[in-house]
C-alpha cells in the first residue's frame, strides 16, 4: 500500500508515502498539479495478442526522454476495454516500475458499474498510481443523466485512495459528461479535474469559467484542439498523438505557456491532420502504425480492431507527410 | 460438457446430448427453431446489490406458466454490463437449473474483445445454454465497420460450441450492426439469426428478404414493433415488456401467427406506451418497478442506475393505466 | 374560387362546389377520405431548368391509368424548395386541369413562416386542391418545439379553405413532428391526418392509437414501410416509388387491405431496395432516372441537385434488377 | 448599379464606384478585408409582423457608435427564412442607406436553388452590398455532398458582382459545409472566406491551415468561441451577441489582436453563457428580448417563432446577470 487517506470532515487529503512521489508539484490550493502533456500510452501486443511487456518497457524508456508531465495508462488508446481486469492492473504496475522520478502516473479505472469502478480504483491505487482517470459509464445511455453520473462519481471519489480525474470521450461513449454534473462534481475535494476529449471549445471555456473557484484542472483530450484549450484556460493535454510526436506536443505546450501564440499556431496547425488520422479517422490501429514509423513499438491491436488496409496506411502516411512529419 | 461439436467441412453441426434438449424444435433446414416470444429477464439484486438468486427463482417459476419459447438471460435488461464474468455465468447456470423441459435458453456472451467473447461463449455453452446472443462490440465506434464486425462474429461463430444469434441494439451501443455484415454473416452455418432492437422496420423487412435463402431467423428486440416485425417476416421477439406482460405478448404472437391482424392491432397498440416506458423512456429501473406491480420481483438496479423519481414512477404508472393494464 | 368554407362553432366544414369533387369519398365521420396510394409527383424540367409542362402532362396521362387515390404535388420529391411561389401554384394548377374525375389532389403549401404558409395555402385552395400537405417549419430547429408547431399548424388550419394534412419528413427537415403536437393537432376539425416519412413504425402505431377517436388518417411517407404501416393502422401511402412502380404499389395496397399478408410480404420485400435507392440513398436524381427507365419523363433536377454519377446509375439499376424489376 | 466587374483571366476584380466604398480596406493580396466584428442584425417587426423600418434605423444609429467592422444583414438571426424576397432586398437597402462611411455591408443571399441564389445575389449587389454571405442549401441533405456544393457555390461566385463569403451553420441546416469543399472553393477568386458557426475549433484551425495560400478569411460564427477562433487564425466574428454586447465583443477582438490573452480570456468566459442563451438555448426570441434590456429595439419574432415563456425569460436574465451584465 503506497498511500494513506486521511478524511477530515468533508475534506479528503491524500498523503503520499513513497519518496518518488514527493517530487510531484501541487497547485496553490494544495492539489496535485496536473498541468502538462501526457501520452495516453498504447498497449503493445505479441503476435498472439498477449501484452508485450518487453516492448512496453522499450517505449517507456524513449518516453522518459521527453518532457511529459507524466503518463496516462488505459485511456481509450490503451485498448483498455479489451484487457481483463488483471491485465489492466498488471500493465499499470509495469509502467509504475519503469516510471522516472517526478513523473505523474494516471490510470484509467472506469467501469460500467459503480461497484466495479470502486474495486478497480482501489487496485490501481494499490499499485501506486497518482490519480485515476474515470470515464463515465455509458451503456444505459438514456439513464446516464446528471443525477446518475453525480451519484456514480461521488461514490468513486468518496472511496478512492487517490485523486480522481473525470473523463468525457463522447466519440467512444456516445455521451458527453453533462456540464451541470461537472460543475457539481468539481466541488468534491477528491476530484481534481476533467479530461475532455469532445473538443467543444465553448464548453471547455465555460467549464474553466464555472469551476475556477474550485481550482479545477481541465485537460484537452486530443492534440487537435490543444492550443485552443490552453487559450481558454486548460492546463494541459492527454493526446494520443503524444505517443508519436511527443517532443513536438511538449514544444506546443511550451509555446502556449510562454505566450508565443504565433509560433504555437504554426505548429498546432501542422498537428491537426496527423492527430485526426490516429484518432477519429483511423483510430488505434493507425496510432500504432505511426508509432512504428517514429521509432516506437506499436504493433497490432487486439481483435476486433483490424490492421489498416493498404489504402488507409497510405492515407495515414499522407496525413503525416503533407504536414512535414515524414 | 453438454454438447459436442462436429465440423464437417465448413458446416458446423451441434449435437445435443442432454435429453431435455431433444425436445427443442428445429427449422426445416435443421437449425434450432428460435420462433416465439422471450423475456430478456431482469436480474434481481439484494439491498446490497448482490444477485438475489431466491427472487430470481421465484420469477422463473412464474414465467414457467407462460407460453414463452424460452428465456434470454443477459440481454440489455439483465444489467449484464454491471455483472462480473463469474456472475454472468452463475446467473445463467441458475436459470438453466430452473428451466422447464422444452424451453430454449439463450444467453448474452458478447464482450468488447473477440478473445473475451470467445471465452465467455465457451463458459455459457458449458453451463448448458442452447444459443448465445452476441452483441456487437462498440467502444471504438469509428472502427467497428463491417470488416471488423464480420471478422469478430465469424471468429466467435467458428469456435462457439452452440449456435450464435447476432444482437444489434443501437440505443445502447450507438451502433447499428450494418446490413451488409448481417447479409454476409447469415451464411455462417453456426449463426442462426439476429435480434434487432433498433426497430427500423424497413431494415428488418430487408434483412428478412436478403437472408431468406439461409433460413436466417429475425427476432424483434422490443414489444413496440413486434406485430409489424411479424408482418414483415420476423419469427418472434425478445421483449423487455415480456417480463411484465408476458401472457399478453404471447397472445399478440398467437394473433399474428394465426392471421388475426385486426385483433392483433388492438392489442399491439395498447402495448406501445407501456413498452416505451420500461425501455427507451425510463429504462431498466422502470422495468423492475413495473415487475413489482405485476407480481414479480424487480427491486433495485445496480448503481449507477438510479431508482425512479416520484415523477417518473407516476409517468410509468400512467403509461400502464391509460392503456388499461393497471 | 372552387370552394366555400362554413364555420359552425369550432367545426370547419368544407363544401366543394365543383361537380368533379362530389365524387370524392368521405370517412364515416364525414371527413375527406384520404385512404389509398399517391405518387408525390416529380417536376420535369427542360434543359434550361424551366418547368416542362408538356412532359408533366404526359406523365399525368400515364398515371391516370393507375388506380391511385390521387396525386400529391410538391411533396419533397417535387423539388418544391427549388420552385418560386408562382411556379409552385402554376404547377399545381396544371395538374388540376389534367386530373381525372374522382382523383384527389393534395398539394404541399408549407413554408418557413406562418404568414407565407397561410398565403400559399390560400393560393393552392384557389386553384382547386382538395387538401394541402403542410410540412413543419424547420430552420430554427431548436425553437420548433411543440408549442411553436401547434401554434403554427393551428393558425394554418384555422384559416385554410381546404383540409390540412400534416407532414413530417425528418430526413429533410432534421426534425420529427413531435408526438404530443400530433395528438393535440388531431383534434382540429380542419386537420385530416399526417404523412409520416420518418418510418418509425412504433411511432406510427402509437399515433394511430392515440388519435383514433378523432378519425385521424395516417399515410406512410415511403414505400419501404407501406405494408408495416397498413399493418399498424395507416390508411395509405404517399410514396416516391409510386412515380415508377405505381401499379405495383397499388397492388401492395390491395393485398394489405384484403388481408393477403403472405403475398403482400413477398411484394413488399422486393420494393424495399428500389425504394431506398430513389429516396434515402440516391434521392430525386435517382427517382427521375428510374422514371425514364419505366416510360415516364424524369429528366434532370434543378441545381444544386446533380445528375447521378455513372457508379450511382449502376447502383440504382442493380437495386431494381436484383429485385426483378429490370 | 454600384459596381463593375472586370474579369482578367481567372481573376475577378471588383471595382467599387461609390466614394463610400473606397474607404474599405483590403488584404495584402488585394481582396476585401473582412477582419473584425459584425453583428448579424435582428429584424424588428411591428405588432402586425411587418418590418419596422423606424426601429431598424434607430438600432443602426446606436450600432454606428460601436467599432464594428460592418454589419451582416440576414444571417440566421435576421429571420431571413421568414422574409419574402422583396423584404430581404428592401431591408438590406434600408441598412445600406443608414450605413456610416467605411463600414462593410454583408448580406445573406443564400436560397435552396442555385438559380434563386444567383438572382437574389444580383439584387443584393444592386442595392450596394460589399459582399454576400451564402449559406449552403440543405433541404436535400443526403444529396448535398461536396460535388453538389462545389458546383453550387462556383456558379454563384462566377456570376456574383460582389465577393462571396461561404456560410456554414449546422445547427440550422443540419449540414456542415464539408472541409474538402471549402478547400476547393477557397481557390475561387471571388470567394473571400467562410463564416463558420459550427464551432468545431479543430476544423476551424485546419481550414485556416489548408487555405492560407489563398488568403482565405475565416470568421467565427458565434461569440462563444470567438477568442479560440482568433487563437487558431480566424480574422473576426459574426456574432449574434454583438446585437446586445457589441462594445464588449469589439473589446474582446482588441484584446485578442493585441495579444492580451489573459484579459481576453476573462472577458471571453463571461460572454459564453449570455451568448448560448441568445443562440443555441433560447434562440432569436431571446436575442430580441436581450436587445430590449440593453437599449435596442428587439420586439417580437415572426411566427412560428414564439415569445419566450416566463421561465425562459428568467433563465435568459440569469445567464446575463450571473456573468455581471445585468
Amino acid at each position: 500500500m503506497h498511500c494513506v487517506r486521511v478524511w477530515t470532515r468533508s475534506l479528503c487529503r491524500v498523503e503520499y508515502l513513497g519518496p518518488w512521489r514527493r517530487s510531484l508539484s501541487h497547485t496553490a490550493a494544495g492539489k496535485l498539479d496536473l498541468s502538462g502533456v501526457y501520452p495516453p500510452i498504447a498497449t503493445p501486443f505479441t503476435a498472439k495478442e498477449d501484452v508485450d511487456y518487453q516492448k512496453l518497457e522499450e517505449n517507456l524508456l524513449k518516453y522518459a526522454k521527453i518532457p511529459f508531465k507524466g503518463l496516462v495508462v488505459q485511456g481509450s488508446n490503451g485498448e483498455y476495454p479489451y484487457l481483463t481486469e488483471e491485465e489492466r492492473v498488471e500493465v499499470v504496475n509495469a509502467v509504475r516500475r519503469s516510471l522516472p522520478l517526478g513523473k505523474l502516473l494516471m490510470a484509467g479505472s472506469g467501469c460500467e458499474s459503480t461497484k466495479a469502478t470502486l474495486q478497480l480504483t482501489e487496485k490501481m491505487a494499490a499499485v501506486g498510481v497518482d490519480a485515476v482517470l474515470v470515464v463515465n459509464p455509458c451503456f444505459y445511455k438514456g439513464k446516464m443523466d446528471s443525477r446518475a453520473l453525480i451519484h456514480h462519481f461521488t461514490e468513486v471519489a468518496d472511496s478512492s485512495p487517490v485523486p480522481v480525474v473525470l473523463y468525457s470521450v463522447p466519440a467512444n461513449t456516445g455521451l458527453e459528461l453533462p456540464m451541470d454534473a461537472v460543475v457539481e462534481l468539481c466541488q468534491h475535494p477528491n476530484i481534481l479535474g476533467l479530461k475532455d476529449s469532445g473538443g467543444d471549445i465553448t464548453r471547455i471555456g465555460l467549464i474553466v469559467h464555472k469551476t475556477e473557484a474550485q481550482d479545477f484542472q481541465v485537460l484537452a483530450g486530443s492534440a487537435g484542439f490543444l492550443m485552443a484549450a490552453y487559450c481558454v484556460g486548460a492546463v494541459g493535454g492527454v493526446c494520443a498523438l503524444a505517443n508519436v510526436l511527443g517532443q513536438e506536443l511538449c514544444e506546443l505546450e511550451r509555446l502556449c505557456k510562454s505566450g508565443r501564440w504565433e509560433e504555437a499556431r504554426v505548429l498546432q496547425q501542422r498537428l491537426i491532420e496527423p492527430n485526426a488520422s490516429v484518432t477519429r479517422k483511423l483510430g488505434v490501429p493507425a496510432l500504432k502504425q505511426a508509432m512504428e514509423w517514429f521509432g516506437y513499438h506499436g504493433g497490432a491491436c487486439r481483435s476486433p480492431l483490424q490492421p489498416l488496409t493498404e489504402a488507409e496506411t497510405l492515407q495515414l502516411r499522407r496525413d503525416f507527410s503533407t504536414n512535414g512529419w515524414l
